[in-house]
């Protein structure tokens, strides 16, 4: 196998060797949650002492915890679950609030609300860091608080790491008693998340970002909070969310959890000593390079690195590094070889050239000064023939301006 | 730990050693499929190569195969998915017709789309051993058959393991322009199942009941069926499903149903075999024990035996059997611990108190003749047990005859 320099931990994160032992130690036993005889009923209490620990671990109740395929879909749930919800209780309230930096997991559900299931969007503004405008949101709310179904606005940015505001964001919808849902899938282990103490009202967990393993997350949701199911049938998680729940995979994400969460400290000030150190380095031997996200590090995800380079396209500059044996990413994994500038820099104000030009670099528990070295050693080289690359296709091509990607709806999807 | 005989493969099946060695194999490697990096086209290949594992042992082409979180998930994709895109293609399809035993994974998204998406619920007919009726199928096409937005028929039906007659259906449906779904979630493994062959628009299979892990499965689709996503986000799966794809659970899976349909023929021999000795030995030990289901073979899952003995309570048979190390259901694990009769039964016409003595019988790759013999030796004692208490228990209490079980609509959601 090449050794390589991974940092693409945002993307998704080697897991954890406790989450990988716990998922082996479980792959051989059977028993379905929902059956009565013993194997299922021991399959059950490896459910529910999943569910202890996640809850435990972040701050909520077990009962609040609704398992999930991960955070795509604990995401759906509560855009779409919470509309459905809210709307049947009163007709009213029809405004979905997301800000305009959600991953899509929330953008998209929330577009797709709005086209088939009567919501109005509203997308909040952010400002040049990626951090929402709470004076805008104000006026959204005191204008039409009482028409809002719900407010989705994520713990941190995935992009460019920006850390949101969500205690003032919470008192602001309380207010106008608007349930409000935030995606924490970057925040878990890497800052401090308590259910409870946060006020929100629902919550998104996933496991492939925190060391546990894929298929597997979780939506946060406190009980009193009507949610329509996405997911139809055997009535599982209180009818919220049907499907078998496989215990092995929900014990393994929950030691995931529990033991991110509980190293949190250390990791943060390990992956933020070496993200600086990335920083400082890449300025010095690029000085027309711009972080982008917040510059100062208690607003920011401790592992996460976002720059633009002008004239550069991100997807030359990581392919380039790629070759040399350094995995970055332009941005979120889930618009990889999406021809559009990210939706969130452009929110933030910037310019489309500039945009295209952008490298996320993040760190996990993995990484090492060495891989900050590597970067360091490769980056120069790899931004010069970017931009000898970027300026030949500028000469030769004009762009599209289209924010959303075609990836949306393709043939044959409505 | 409790050496027991296991006869609930219905519910779930132990993993196959080969999905087992796949899987642990895959644990330790990072990337996202969906990443352009190095470790991320690593992990969108295998991926892929699972996609073409899965669509050859099933008669499809790889992009047919839709990766989704389970049956459950592949069922309300088909279902919502469906009846969605055919709504905005032609305004009067609003009849959604489905078999009266479907699972509640297919059930429960059409009577939420008959509640709250303009569906017109058309629950079709059963014969007394769960078989379709051909005839009132056809009348209802004939009368309505350019309003239905879609059929749903299950290849086996998980309770009594009756075979569907999917060729007739789908020839039915053909002349009508009805795309044909199926749930053959239990089909897989157990007979010949060929999605091109069968003529079908969509298919659903999962992973826990063919040895793969749990919290994976896949919707086959044909590529030109236009599905509206139930999942929406980072526009993975063509845009119909978004959600981070994981290499190390689809591998496994893909190689769980490559060695379950290989090794099908001598699987099929083997618990048939196990079964009709079960059954023999039943009904000489209990012989008002009544076999629910079609007796002829070839018209059943063989690995499925459904007896209800009169006078019993199942959940005090199964609680029995479990106490003496043999672990059996009622009905579907997910409606285990639901005091209602089982809906398929009442389909096929069973009166209520008989529907409540329903025990399912299931068996395994595991399973072995000990297993029968075993059974055959604590069956006799804990019907008599049952009987005891079912007498005294109807002289007690009085029963609600809702057909549809509280749990699809427990407090707080619709």
């Amino acid at each position: 196998m090449q050794v390589s320099v991974y940092l693409d931990h945002a993307a998704t994160t080697p897991m954890l060797p406790t989450a990988q032992r716990v998922l082996v130690e479980h792959l051989s036993r059977t028993g379905n949650p929902s059956s009565l005889h013993t194997a299922g009923r021991a399959a059950r209490r490896v459910v529910e002492e999943s569910r202890e620990r996640v809850a435990a671990s972040l701050g909520a109740r077990p009962s609040e915890v609704v398992w999930t395929s991960g955070g795509t879909e604990a995401d759906n749930l509560a855009v779409k679950g919470l509309f459905w919800a809210r709307r049947t209780q009163d007709a009213q309230r029809r405004r979905l609030l997301v800000s305009a930096v959600e991953h899509h997991a929330v953008l998209d559900p929330a577009f797709w609300m709005a086209e088939h299931a009567g919501a109005e969007l509203v997308l909040l503004p952010v400002d040049a860091d990626g951090v929402i405008e709470l004076d805008a949101l104000r006026a959204e709310l005191e204008a039409h608080g009482e028409q809002a179904a719900l407010l989705s606005v994520m713990w941190a940015n995935n992009e460019v790491g920006a850390l949101q505001p969500l205690a003032d964001v919470v008192a602001l919808a309380r207010r106008h008693g608007v349930p409000v849902h935030a995606d924490a899938v970057q925040a878990v282990g890497q800052v401090p998340v308590d259910f409870a103490a946060s006020g929100l009202d629902a919550m998104t967990v996933s496991g492939h970002k925190v060391g546990g393993p894929g298929g597997v997350g979780a939506l946060l949701a406190r009980r009193e909070l009507a949610l329509t199911p996405v997911l139809h049938g055997g009535g599982q998680e209180r009818g919220v969310r049907s499907g078998t729940l496989d215990a092995a995979l929900l014990a393994s994400f929950s030691v995931a959890v529990e033991d991110s969460v509980a190293t949190r400290v250390e990791h943060a000030a390990h992956v933020s000593g070496l993200r600086d150190a990335l920083v400082a380095g890449i300025r010095a031997a690029v000085p027309d390079a711009v972080l982008r996200g917040p510059a100062d590090a208690t607003r920011r995800l401790p592992a996460n690195a976002h720059l633009t380079f002008p004239g550069c396209e991100g997807d030359s500059l990581l392919y380039l590094l790629d070759s040399a044996g350094v995995e970055v990413s332009t941005g979120s994994a889930c618009q990889a070889g999406v021809p559009q500038p990210s939706h969130v820099l452009l929110a933030m104000g910037v310019d489309e050239d500039d945009a295209r030009g952008a490298l996320r670099l993040t760190f996990g528990r993995s990484s090492t000064a060495a891989d900050v070295d590597r970067v360091l050693e490769v980056l120069p080289a790899a931004v010069d023939r970017a931009r000898a690359a970027g300026l030949a296709g500028r000469r030769s091509e004009a762009r599209p301006a289209a924010v959303r990607r075609s990836g949306t709806s393709p043939a044959g999807v409505r």
